[in-house]
């Protein structure tokens, strides 16, 4: 049986619900049958038609939504929110009340106070909270952690992670453009809650290290933007290790270069997103190896999450994808009072706390020039 | 409204099943609604279940299914047949007969006188018969067919096209390896037939050229094989172009490495599927280019199959899904009587007699100690 | 007629000196003919007689060297110093006031104190000092610096640059590995010194932007190691531009790792030094393109220092040896009065003060938990 | 003592000469100091003086330049011959009989009776006789060679190989390429004398395999061009092993590109000219390996011929200049009447016969319309 999903957000003209469906489907574990897709009746409606969504499961209001879900026998597992980021709170809270799954697009929220509501109305309900930071759906990513915890890499001494773009190198228009550079919509953060969060969360999941404290500069280079368009942190790590992490959207000759290394006293890897089925690896003193996707000395936590074989790439909407599947497994297992299974992940609320303290932290040092600002 | 959707083979312990049911989910087209899933009755009850498909769609037979399906007034508008090379032809003539779209796995057939027979069923039908030539569905190929078509290039003279795999270089066993080193499963070609048909495919996709004749030197290394494994071929085009492939299993160090290089008078393209997001390209006298799916440079042909933005890699599977995509369309478009819309494309009858007149014309130059010999 | 050459250092089992030869012999411009190449007599003699150095030019005192050369009619043009870091300032001086040309590897000294004598001698000479900041001598480097300066990249934003090793990651002995952690011979500075300057260099040169000031957090992984062996840096540059520096000797997994990255509102570029004869280089909005050494899109300054056409790879002993070229023209030109042709170019004096300016504010801020320390 | 050097050709405007001095430069092993520059009275003079050759040394006949040399007690250790292929003969024969060791350009010559005269002329003085097949100086080279023979791929099944260009793909005019395109200066062979015998050179020489015999298919693109510019071959090896080989001078988008790769039952690896300093190797079923020169894994025949750390590229000067340096290496021994030692090696008379057969079999058998063809 399939799970029913529902969404807010992701009517016409929107990119990052679309993403969502797609990852959805592809395992065949959802089936979209409810949605709030827009604010704007008609295009709620439209939107909804589009996608084979029943007339009376189309809502116009989240609110809304949540309640009339509840109610039904037959009302949706799950609510995927793919709003603005100020737009994420509202949805959430309202559906975990309803006691209602929500799984929910990154960055937590726009301000340190809904991310706060959200959490609190996790906890309250006791239902399922997951973050689509989708980047730790890449078989590769889930390997590279197990390598790490496994110790291949020896103590971690270095990391550094980049998540560089140029889109936004130019003032710019257009309906993905706008919100992320209104701080009213996208938060005290510009690039570095869209996708600085990004990269914080993929060092973090795969070194398993915690951020003591972050020295940081940003910086809005596009003249008259109101939030940061670069951002250079540098990081000290519980335990010693030190990191740093670029993200930019005005670094011209790039897409969407997600790229982390990590160094320990034995070793070191390097995987880069855009060509993700393939990740180096060196143990100190011997050749460095090309690992692939699913193959020769690939292991159990990526080939959990790897559908086709080593050399036919899998990309960014399948480790999008994964997130759906672990959810899927996450609520079929709660249902039944089931413990998970090993191996099982998906980036939660305490993922998305980190993440706004993240943003706050960088915010907070970039404005006492670079001072060491503890997180959290 | 989804498309019905019914499958043959794919059961479970199946490969290339599974990569047809996500290809068909992916962008939400079709919807898996009966099978025979196997000739064993435990294992395609077994296999319908887990998938889904109510027990009375579950059949062993596909003559029965073919009949009960059509004479269902919901039943199947296209079947996925996914089973080995000899089994090919029985399946699609079936259900043609019966007036039923059919997709089918490639090479056509196991050998020439099955493919004349799908032929002619097709043929005698009107039906839509489409040959699952996957790798038709990059963005990138699909642009760089656009890319040569619209003289870019200038006049083609030296086409390159390889895929080269290592898993067969040692003697196998297992149900994928099994029945493709068995001439009466996979026809009279091994390797020429597996993944050379798809190389041949590809090339010939990309350039429009046809090819006048051949030379080829086939070889089976691994002791005791009884079908090729490694496969050189010296091309000449209808026009004066020249060409070479390359088909092996055997060489150690590749898992699907198929690379396609194309040079004409004013430019020249190079592309590999396992980083297919990527195609470099260079005009007569100036800097390679970089050129990525949908980005900078990118053209109508491949944006119109692609699902998100350069930078994000899409894959294997997405590619696999676009034939399925076409395939919806095709029928939603002939069902309604319409012509089809510009750009919409897919692999059919024709291209897979081609593939099986190139399997029989390397395998005819080879036994003649490689003489030329001319295709089709 | 060549040039006639002495070298301080260099003696059997040294590394550097080596280069320096061979950099010195490439295009035929010099010729080695005197040496204190060891302060240990019997070394000092038989590494000359190994080098084809007559006995009575054998030197074991570089003071009596420059003493003895400078009295000769055939005396040396210039000397090359390739002593460690400690050992540089004393011949350096020594040679400028016997009126002989300096050519010095890098860094410039041990302390800011050893530096400035050297800077006073070099002014109070008027004689040529030429500091082996070899990566500028690379054929791409120099083009990159000229793109920039012509405006191809437009406005300068964002600079990121890093010198990556592993040859220190774990405790090591051996005579190149000794003096460069031991703070009496390399300063105080380790890592940030021995490649942290070549790093510091390459951006300075490419992209012609002056650092204002710095925040460091410097790390010495190894245990019991006196000196730093990580170097994270950001930087702000007069005008507005920001960057980052890493500088490693413990990231396992790299061997000469030096790699630049500039972005401007119009262009980006990218270049690695271990595969020197290519660059990347994307216009705002226009594919990325893939330059080569002397290949399509050239341009003079790189084509000016180009031996070989393009795809026939130049490597780091002819980056090196190019700043041998340039100082013999500087002392042709200068022994004959004339001015400097355009484009040609070494580093010189000003360059090793700011190498000095830049270990020295690294550590300070780094000792000051990572205050921004201005330069100079 | 360095050895004395005397060359025929390169003279003003020439390509291949220059680089030949720089190779002799590199190791310090060689001093030019004689040459029959041109066979242009006054361009000899002019180009021996820019070179630093004494005015008696500066001969405009290379008869007399080899007869003078031969007298002088001074006179030259070995002489380079550097001229088109149709001009190796002659000098080669005159050197020879006078008793000077020869360094000759590759092809060996322009028609098979000028290579018979070559090798009799060799035969009979018994000096050495070095071609310059530049590639097999390349470390990785060495090693790959040294990893075949020791067995690491096990036993050779496939070998590709290419050595493709785009200079040619137009009609063009200019020193370097006017007589590349004329049958009377470059032989009956265009491409595949000029790079095809590289190509063949580099597979025979890492692989150790015979070609027994090939099928080859060559063509002249450009229109009126009166030799190839594009080579297909395919090539059966002594022993079973199969290969393919392509050259090509219209292969727009090519510089350089040299590329070997060869498959055994039990690894594989890839090398390629315009990155020389990497090369990937796979165990069967293991992860690929990156292996550096002087890196990690790396082997004693390439490290013989290794100047600096790996990270830090060497490249084609360095690759030709060991070739000087074995060349050197064995006038010595042989001077002294000294065994070689274990691991030297330089092209020689039977390499450039084979070259020859090369050319031969592939023109005979292309005229055949492909025919197998046996060598020599």
């Amino acid at each position: 049986m399939k799970l029913k999903l529902g969404m807010v957000g992701g009517g016409q003209g929107a990119f990052i619900g679309g993403v969502h469906r797609i990852a959805a489907r592809i395992d065949g574990q959802w089936e979209l049958i409810a949605g709030a897709l827009s604010s704007d009746a008609e295009r709620a409606k439209a939107s909804a038609s589009d996608l084979g969504i029943a007339p009376e499961r189309a809502y116009t209001d989240y609110e809304d939504m949540a309640k009339a879900e509840a109610a039904r026998s037959d009302g949706i597992d799950a609510v995927a929110i793919v709003t603005p980021n100020h737009m994420h709170a509202g949805p959430a809270v309202a559906f975990l009340r309803a006691g209602i799954h929500v799984i929910c697009d990154k960055p937590l929220a726009a301000t340190p106070e809904q991310a706060e509501e959200i959490a609190k109305a996790q906890r309250d309900s006791g239902k399922l909270f997951i973050l689509t930071h989708n980047y730790t759906g890449y078989p590769l990513v889930r390997q590279a952690r197990e390598m790490v915890a496994r110790g291949d890499l020896g103590e971690l001494r270095v990391v550094h992670v980049e998540y560089v773009q140029d889109w936004l190198a130019e003032e710019t228009t257009g309906k993905q453009a706008d919100w992320r550079v209104d701080p009213q919509r996208s938060g005290a953060g510009g690039c570095v809650g869209d996708i600085g969060t990004h990269a914080f969360n993929l060092a973090s999941f795969v070194t398993g290290l915690k951020t003591d404290k972050l020295a940081a500069d940003l910086q809005a280079f596009v003249p008259g933007r109101q939030v940061d368009d670069n951002v250079h942190v540098m990081l000290r790590f519980a335990g010693g290790a030190r990191g740093m992490l670029w993200a930019s959207q005005v670094a011209v000759g790039n897409e969407n270069a997600l790229r982390l290394r990590v160094h320990g006293t034995q070793g070191g890897i390097e995987w880069a997103q855009e060509n993700p089925n393939v990740m180096t690896f060196t143990r100190f003193g011997q050749p460095k190896q090309i690992l692939t996707r699913g193959g020769a000395g690939s292991t159990e936590a990526g080939n959990r999450v790897t559908r086709i074989p080593p050399g036919h790439p899998e990309g960014y909407l399948e480790g999008f994808a994964t997130i759906y599947n672990e959810a899927a497994a996450m609520i079929r297992h709660a249902d039944r009072g089931e413990a998970l299974p090993k191996g099982l992940h998906a980036p939660n609320i305490t993922d998305g706390l980190e993440g706004m303290h993240f943003i706050s932290a960088c915010i907070a040092s970039s404005k006492a020039d670079g001072v060491w600002t503890p997180l959290g």
